[in-house]
């Protein structure tokens, strides 16, 4: 029995790494639905409390220095900061538009009862006759397990405009394989 | 051994919902393929016999009066009319002309025998030196789980065009998540 | 016992075939981070060590023959071309002007230690103003399990031009659907 046990307790820790890379999917994959529909609430519900979106403005600021960014770039430095971005003017003019907030397949890293998902988002935005693609981003979601199943903690956005901050934030996010020395066939 | 029973019981019953999960990926990833190279009979194959495939036509109208849509909107309300749709002039000059008809990491419900699939598709077409972004969609699939596996029974296609349905169209497919009040760290 | 330890290993090789689908999920999902980022060794790292990448240029010629491909077209039959292929002039200048390669959700096909998976891939280019679409691309990714993992024996890229061959290679990695006669409701 002490053998079943034990053969028992390691499926147990597979299936619970597979579902924890589905639950990823889910949330990761349930972003753009509920910011294209205009759902604050909802959105920020995704994070954590203390969560943070950064997409351009960077880390929080000492008390009482200005938020940076400026244009499209900008911060919320929690649920209640990201509810109101997606309320605010910026965001519903997009979605009364006519846009699709699009997450690709992510890489997902995970170490317990935190993860890290790297990946694509896209930003396409309709013109009466087109779409135009106005955002290509790297993306670094840092998550975490919470009673309430996985959550946003920081989730940072940076325009692939050739700049070394987004490439570095891509490939941050993709461990070194172990070489592979065998042929293929 | 009641145990043992229930715990194997138990890991086979998640292990099930992984295996829906992923089923349903393959049966959206398998969508764009059959589409973009004009077979009519596999890409009807994904649906059950009496699938609706709805982009933009509405539900089947009372016998005898005409399909609502224009345009580029229509509607297709069995698996044989679906394969009409690809071996008719409009879908094989699409893809005559270059297209990719890509279907996004859909955030899905299960329940039971039946699921929902939200998410994003793109429609791109080649215009000689570039692609064009001609549609960008919200799409909701409902899934049966049949004999043969899962199938579509309905797929709902709407241009994210700003209007209010498409927006609808994605918020009702994914459910409010539970609060998660643990800050991150 | 010997109901239990076959209903075990069932459990187990169901979860092997969880695994690997999520193993070549990650796999596909660490080539963009990896090649926007530049990182030449980690990208041709996905390959095995005679591993082909084959973007327009064909399969290898005999000794001495040049590689067909012209302009975007190319190919290169090692992880060592690959990794030249990432360092070199053209695919550096991509990436420092702003680039996002997104390959998209997979269709996956397994058969033991080998697999084929087929989707798309997108090459956006940033223009000073917004992303252009400059390649829509069908994809075949040839699998196989190395004692270090899931790695691209070889991937096969083709522009989606309306051309027979990229819609021949999408239909080709996905088997047809067995019969699914029963209602959806």
């Amino acid at each position: 029995m002490a053998g079943d046990d034990e053969r028992l307790a390691r499926l147990e820790e597979r299936l619970r790494a597979l579902e924890d890379r589905l639950e990823i999917y889910q949330l990761l994959s349930a972003y753009g639905p509920l910011v294209d529909s205009g759902d604050a609430e909802a959105t920020a519900g995704l994070w954590v409390d203390d969560g943070v979106y950064d997409w351009g403005g960077g880390p929080k600021p000492a008390d009482g220095a200005p938020v940076a960014g400026e244009g499209w770039a900008g911060a919320a430095y929690s649920r209640a900061e990201i509810a109101d971005m997606v309320r605010g003017p910026g965001h519903q003019s997009i979605i009364a538009g006519g846009a699709g907030h699009v997450i690709g397949l992510p890489h997902v890293q995970l170490a317990g009862d935190s993860a890290v998902a790297t990946g694509y988002a896209r930003l396409y935005r309709w013109d009466g006759a087109q779409f135009v693609v106005v955002r290509v981003s790297a993306n670094r979601w840092e998550l975490v397990r919470t009673e309430a199943g996985w959550r946003v903690a920081t989730r940072t956005n940076r325009v692939l405009d050739g700049g070394a901050e987004p490439r570095a934030l891509l490939r941050a996010g993709v461990a070194p394989l172990p070489a592979a020395p065998r042929e293929a066939r």
